[in-house]
């Protein structure tokens, strides 16, 4: 089905996205896989290329403007060129959306600029150990001092961990001398990997994206200046919640282009890779898994795309996006696996993309809201 | 999400449509199931409707109004109203279609009046027992002969086949004392129903679309004088294929329309019945079972609604309308039979309308082209 | 897989009870389905046959065989035979259990010798309108009075209901003017049907099962007397739970049987139709059907045979039942569906078995405990 | 269910395999999986345990008890252990088999004393490159030639093909000065890894199975000597299929113990584990996951040790067991890809075992006949 969400000038930026793609990243991937993540230089290069921050108002860099199919261009790039992950989806479609919305002009003017020049690469971290979906259990404290907060506590699989210079850290509110932090009082901090108190764990090894650091993060009495709360104290929650339509969005176009590009790849191994006198993709069995496959990426995409029409339209509901993640992300997995099936043995090869699709592929159903969660919300929705 | 595929009169001519099934079709369901049948006398209002063929000229009484949108509101709105199945459909989706697009000047004056009329009830014969979806395997012949042609042969599972007035019989040539027809030469005849040599068998017992006459039609001897040949002769399959994508397309937009009512009816039921204290839609495994199915329905149906905005600008695939006829259908079904499970006990009810559509639906999967079928259009549409 | 469960006595039971099926049922179904009921004549005649209650003591004109093979294998001819319904299971399985095991040696010497000649049938009323599988919700009440119990309430769903004789109601137990009956405190009592206060609804319309009578109950006022207590005063709940797993083990020996038969006709099908030149179980997407289903039939049939084995063995449990109920009930469903895809148009024509396999199977995930009731029984079993 | 298949010496052996590998290979599984091998010392360790070739005569140093319970008792062990891939089952389930079943006397005298002693690994080299499961399209030939054969060709995905000090080559004969080597006349020999034209490609990084090593192997002009023949010349086909149903049923043995393994784990996790106060287990839509697990894992427990039985029996037929290899590894998969969704984000960090799990476990639809070429024999065996 023709896309119809693309005007000329986007059309130009995809160009312009995939051959930087193909010249500064796909020839390094193995490379930067084994070091377990991407360096610092290709994030300035990608800066300079003006893949971060699309949003970010022209006094500070940016291009100032927001439209969020360019967001979408880079993601789905990025996943057709199977190359970096989603660390840059974490910089422009997550990050940028809350320091441009929650940061004061003071605070935007001392991080913005570091940010569009890749300079300042930032995390946020959410997710505690043993804490999973339920952020009323979050442990981690932030007990206001005079000039700023004292925070206490842990987290875990925090993408950028490693390399992030500012981390956005979600801590309850804890009174002074208080013992229990008030709950669901949830306040953002921005907090320096450089200051006192803070300490990242080990990079923690995955199944998958494999060049994506991901760490633990440690904070013993963190000290975070006043000027570094973003958004209003305790009401952090409600600042995360704006903006998750979008994330959630972003990881379903990832996740569609994805689809779509494994079974491009897979689509024409079936028409070279012959067995039994003829091309694989023509056993009956084969041809139907692959029409099977067409159809669902098909009707993803088609949904997909009207759910980035929603947004840019102010329209898009945490229930749709809600949607889009979970089927999509599940209809990825699916996808993916078969995908690997029809390769035979050497969908199991690392040398071969479809097996690193596979195995990168696993974590879209999980992270950002894990599909049971998109079912919470989604039921949710219609009253139960 | 909302709908932008409809400007204001199609809003209007659905509102009348929905009045007009509320008032002409739902309270006698139950007995035109009993009856096997819909009456003529409904099929007359349903015209004066005007809810046969918006596209009919209006020099032979129709509206002039190619507007796919106005049969999709019929078709959903038949859907809704879990009433008459797809005779309608059938009428104006697919044999209003022929009539307008082949018919010479000559039939259409001699057939359109009456069939805008409700008056002139149409059938297609296509498939014959054991034939399955294999066309070459037809074996009805038309026989060229002075002034027409003689058709020999037996259709199966033909919709209208008791009521209709005039049968399009889908034939194969066969030479003046050839005894093997030749292949693939399909000829398209408009047989009068009350000829000589026009016989119709037994109506068809369905496990559900019982308000829908489905019957055998045999032909022996049967002479169709040359004027009712219909397109070219031989050009039969030509003819066929062009109309397909529409057709194919209108099953899904009845499937989602089922879906949607499916749905909304069985969350209606899980808001209203309690058990273990609470009400049945708020167990979690009903609330993600009900958006899992929510979520199925929105991605259906907009992928539906692209697929009819393809159509009006002229540019669906038969692929694209395979795999809309494919993935709704199933999930159709899917859908349905999980919302009878929802029901419990009363989902196998025959007076809870939940097992109406239930065994309603089973149907869709195989007729207008089995799922397999689908598969192979989709399939061969990617080069297998 | 060779099937190692039976002797040779067993096999001539087999071969008996399946020429009787084909002698006495099978020629009377499409009469049976019409009527919405098997006739007493019938009951007799099994009965004669010796399919009802082998372990009945032989005092009371049974066989005094406590070997749950026999019942195995009546349930596996009538599924194969695609006959009657379970309304022989419902006597054989459920309620002979309850009469040999709770009733005492005067009700026994009443109710037994009528029952072993199939004159006296007898039905089990639990399920209440709008109840569920919520025991809790159940409102129909035995207020214990001078010589008995008065009953009032109404149930639903029951099987046999316009035919029995006989109904065991499991009725709340409420004191004398005490408006709220006691939780949980079931009790068992037998209902002559003839009884004053005893009312039959309307026969339920189903959408398959349709020679099994069906119905809704009432009783007003109506009195038990003392000597038809079931079991124990108030214990109607461990009564009853004691017998469950040979109840679902009973509906999974079905469940098999049907599957087991709907592959066998389908595979015969798939051998004798012909589609594009060879026969349509050889195109490889049906071949890949078939075999899935024969591999799922496969692994169904050993594990009921081994259930069956451990029941034998006393050794039973209830999560192990409900696993078999579950899987089973749901691969039948799965199996029939794609059978019927498999005949294409011919599996919704009512004429043909497949098509009835269909309708009579989707009740099996429904009673007896749903789907959803067996894994939460199964869950808790895992300590859940 | 309780399992039936084994006597207590059988349990004995159960409980020294356990100790032996919870002592010998689970301490060291890191370092293997780094490696990329586990190091011939453990292999030596493991045929002193008595764990290679039970049915060796024992006049070549073996037990010559020919019981596939032992076997499956390895099986299990290695895979509740999670340690060590499946070369062991190579070893004893596969290559044990062809060497007591083919070779000489004189070859036996050769080569079991150093197979049962681990120190004369074997390998098979069947697939080739492109080549599939497509046996006919099989390149590498075997030249007859004065004393024995030369052969040339390449192989790949050649398990233990690093390590092997002997590889049994499937090759096709090529007659003197023949170019077409004949269709179907495959032939087994016993090469050299030593031997001059005998080369090791390099070792295949796969996306799980770390600690197994798996190689490409190329032959130019290796000469064989005819004392290596295996089996006769020209039969290797009916050698290997002879013994297809025990590798087969041996990949089955494994799986479900994978499976097992999988769910007992996440059970633990699912029990101490807590989100939103209580253990996530308890949540129903995560108990309804594990009863679904629990239900199939018990399923097909009950399936493979009947399939363990006809084996044992001289009765597991080639059709029984493409059954357990296809859907006991479809279950595995099923199984595992849910115990990691249970998992959360842990799921897919490779410190904790069901990560492992997931991305070893894919592997297991693929070789030793995809789940399509399953699919392929079964179909075949019901006559499509």
């Amino acid at each position: 089905m023709r896309r119809t969400l693309f005007e000329d000038h986007h059309d130009e930026f995809r160009a312009a996205t995939r051959a930087f793609l193909e010249r500064e990243a796909v020839p390094h991937v193995d490379a930067w896989e084994a070091d377990g993540m991407v360096p610092r230089s290709f994030w300035t290069k990608a800066a300079r290329q003006g893949l971060f921050g699309f949003e970010v108002p022209e006094e500070h860099g940016g291009l100032g403007i927001d439209d969020f199919r360019f967001n979408a261009i880079v993601d789905e790039e990025v996943a057709y060129a199977n190359a970096i992950g989603d660390n840059l989806s974490l910089q422009s479609d997550i990050l940028c959306g809350y320091l441009c919305d929650l940061a004061t002009p003071e605070q935007q003017a001392r991080w913005l600029p570091g940010f569009v020049a890749g300079e300042l690469l930032f995390a946020i971290a959410m997710t505690e150990p043993g804490m999973g979906s339920d952020l009323r259990a979050m442990a981690t404290t932030a007990r206001p001092v005079e000039g700023g907060y004292v925070v206490d506590g842990a987290k875990t699989f925090i993408t950028a961990g490693i390399q992030a210079d500012r981390v956005i850290i979600c801590a309850k509110l804890a009174a002074e001398g208080d013992p229990d932090p008030r709950d669901g009082e949830i306040t953002l901090l921005v907090a320096d990997a450089q200051a006192e108190g803070f300490t990242r764990g080990r990079k923690l090894e995955k199944v998958g994206r494999r060049a994506q650091d991901t760490a633990e993060l440690f904070f013993d009495g963190l000290f975070v200046p006043q000027e570094d709360l973003l958004g209003q104290q305790g009401r952090g929650l409600v600042h995360l919640k704006r903006h998750l339509p979008r994330e959630r969005l972003s990881m379903a176009v990832m996740g569609i282009a994805v689809a779509e590009k494994a079974l491009e790849m897979t689509a024409e191994y079936c028409r070279e890779r012959r067995a039994f006198g003829r091309p694989i993709g023509s056993h009956q069995a084969n041809r139907f898994a692959l029409a099977d496959m067409q159809t669902e990426v098909s009707i993803g995409r088609v949904y997909v795309d009207r759910c980035i029409e929603a947004l840019l339209a102010g329209e898009l509901t945490g229930a749709e996006a809600a949607k889009a993640k979970l089927w999509i992300t599940e209809m990825q997995n699916r996808v993916v696996d078969r995908c690997v099936q029809l390769h035979g043995g050497y969908g199991y090869m690392e040398e071969y993309p479809i097996a690193r699709l596979w195995r990168d592929s696993r974590v879209q159903r999980i992270y950002g809201g894990t599909s049971e969660i998109m079912r919470e919300i989604i039921g949710r929705s219609m009253g139960f």
